[in-house]
């Protein structure tokens, strides 16, 4: 089999492994967001609402740290292991990444 | 034309003045769940997909605020003048709303 | 006795009531916060420190939802008996306080 | 001079060389914390308390971010050389540190 470049570019992304885990959370999240659109188009009461938002954030702050998890388990390793300025530059834009999930 | 009790209770749902706004931000928040759900089924570089996951949960926190905001506007200024337990009931409903959204 | 400008003014705020009880939750607070500035000093482990910072955010939380907790219950519902400009400048604020603890 | 356990102890914690920031700015948000101590003491208007309550708040996810950052640039990336059991031990205990602040 032949390995293109597409293959190995997947290959370093962390995620990867627990692809079908995340797309399956993404579709309910996707669900969860079409369900909020439908209770304020049938005018429900503005708490319900609020609760289901606030459901929503919950399920993808949850994507997010499982995403950073892989992120730090593989990207952020195997930049350690080369060390110097690539790993500078990958503990830089994950602490980036961290600040907006945080703040 | 006669008005039904759901009518007359959409008429004290704080958000309706507003509708289109919502349902327009809603559905552009559709949109971003989907976008970051194709994110990850093309395998695209994690951190990118944690941006879109902060950019989407700003624009839902957005949207919350302006709901707490245009129902303590009309629900719980009406409770308020009505006075009593039922004002008590309501603020109480909004501060575990808010309490859950701050968490 | 004469009630004086300050004594009025006090009665409007709402938090007085339970004064005491936040009085104590905000000594309990600046404990924390020097513990985790001693942590520091004594260069304990990182994550450890994170906990104790997590830890003290929450409390903060709680202080600030019980805060407007009492503020919607006293001075909001005050303004919307009276209602007009003042209930609305009142709601306002409260939100752009919201707004900030949620962000 | 003997270098003790606890010397290199403390010199494999992340954060050392910026130790003197950190303390300044922990002792800074002390004074934050004192300074709500007294505003709820003098009765000030609930909405400047909350204000401040956010400032704080935010000085100390800065802080959170700053230690965590110095934390995977050190702690994480040392274990990552090492490999194995180690660093994947030091990554769930970060995820775990972030997740708490997330939330």
């Amino acid at each position: 089999m032949i390995e293109t470049v597409a293959d190995a570019d997947h290959a370093h992304h962390g995620y990867i492994t627990d692809k079908d885990k995340y797309l399956n959370r993404l579709r309910r999240i996707e669900g969860q967001a079409r369900g909020i659109h439908k209770m304020v188009e049938d005018e429900k009461y503005c708490i319900d609402i609020l609760t289901q938002i606030s459901a929503l954030t919950s399920a993808l702050e949850a994507v997010a740290v499982g995403l950073l998890d892989d992120h730090l388990r593989h990207c952020v390793v195997d930049a350690a292991r080369l060390g110097g300025a690539e790993a500078d530059a990958k503990i830089t834009e994950a602490t980036q990444a961290i600040a907006r999930l945080v703040r």
